[in-house]
């Protein structure tokens, strides 16, 4: 729209299920909200993303019953997942993908905002790309992101499946052996506030020397 | 709060004027918004941040009149905008600061959201550090904060005095110079959107490849 002078996403899904534009739609917007729109690598947003489902309704087949279409739902679901994480990882100078999942909020707003705050903080993804379990760092982010003390006060944390926060209270872990594992391709969080049914997913990537090469000598 | 992993910033101010309490409070809330509220480093909240105002009366000079008032309100404004400017100027790995006004703003939260939003991009941080006078990251992340369509078309916007966009069309520039002019220790970026008279400037740094060294390989 702008200056052609950034990343862009063009996204496309083809099916072959008979599809009405209005379900189409629908089950497009949602799918987004759990893919395309979680996904960050600098929280610089592009000028013109957009995702588009085509169905041709070839196979005839017809989304008949609730069940049918929650199976649709989840597949299409699965492949926009994908295709978003390979985005992220895909991030200038990235070297790993960053996974956050929080769960145990009240609401699903505060659930995005926590998981997407966190892979958008330069501190922590900078403190991954240097292999440091720096939880202070995720927890000051979710303080920032607005999530109330109550929480904060009982959130369980783990990275790369290692618990370091137990319902707010650290727990002793293997430095070095966490620090080996932040070595992955994936780094995976994990955070419980245990106070809802409400979660959300985010991915992003680290913060390297690359990101900063890459974008500071992009010029005409 | 949570964790002493991260810069913290505490500020005091002393005057030897008689101020009341509220009238401290009222003054160094105004203060705030206009200086250690408009810089960042990466866009992540330190965790203790604090002001100070003290007035300890000595001189038993009074402010009686509206003119002593805006004329102590004004002097306050210029040391805590020195002290703000300091600290991003201070900002890890920085080697510039960076100053973003935006005028021309029908309201003074949009103005704010936009110089903030600039200091805070990371593309523009980068390309800052590159001496690149990319003026369509600007636009992009203009856009990104809310500013409506129908304000950045009548975009006007110059880096370092030189005038690259006038009312929404771009303007020749010699390219050459202004990389150079970037290279100076303060980068000024003026905005005007002539569609009001509300107004913000933020403060921020730019993003180098030190920055990522001193967050990545901060460990205990």
């Amino acid at each position: 729209m702008i200056h052609p002078n950034m990343a862009t996403m063009l996204g496309y899904l083809l099916t072959d299920v008979e599809l009405t534009p209005t379900l189409a739609k629908e089950c497009l917007s949602a799918v987004n909200e759990k893919s395309f729109n979680m996904i960050s690598v600098d929280g610089d947003t592009s000028t013109n993303d957009a995702v588009f489902l085509l169905a041709n309704g070839a196979t005839g087949v017809k989304l008949e019953t609730d069940g049918d279409l929650e199976a649709f739902r989840q597949a299409l679901t699965s492949v926009a997942q994908l295709l978003a994480q390979s985005i992220a990882r895909d991030g200038e100078g990235s070297t790993r993908l960053i996974e956050v999942s929080v769960a145990g909020v009240p609401d699903e707003s505060l659930a995005k905002r926590a998981a997407r705050g966190i892979t958008v903080s330069p501190l922590f993804k900078a403190a991954v790309h240097g292999c440091d379990p720096n939880w202070g760092r995720i927890l000051a982010r979710l303080g920032a992101e607005g999530v109330p003390e109550g929480l904060l006060a009982r959130t369980s944390l783990s990275i790369q499946d290692t618990e370091v926060l137990r319902e707010g209270i650290p727990v002793a872990f293997d430095r070095d052996s966490v620090r080996k594992s932040l070595k992955r391709e994936t780094v995976r969080i994990v955070i419980n506030f245990a106070s809802g049914s409400a979660q959300a997913t985010a991915w992003g990537c680290d913060l390297s020397r690359r990101y900063v090469d890459i974008n500071a000598e992009y010029s005409t």
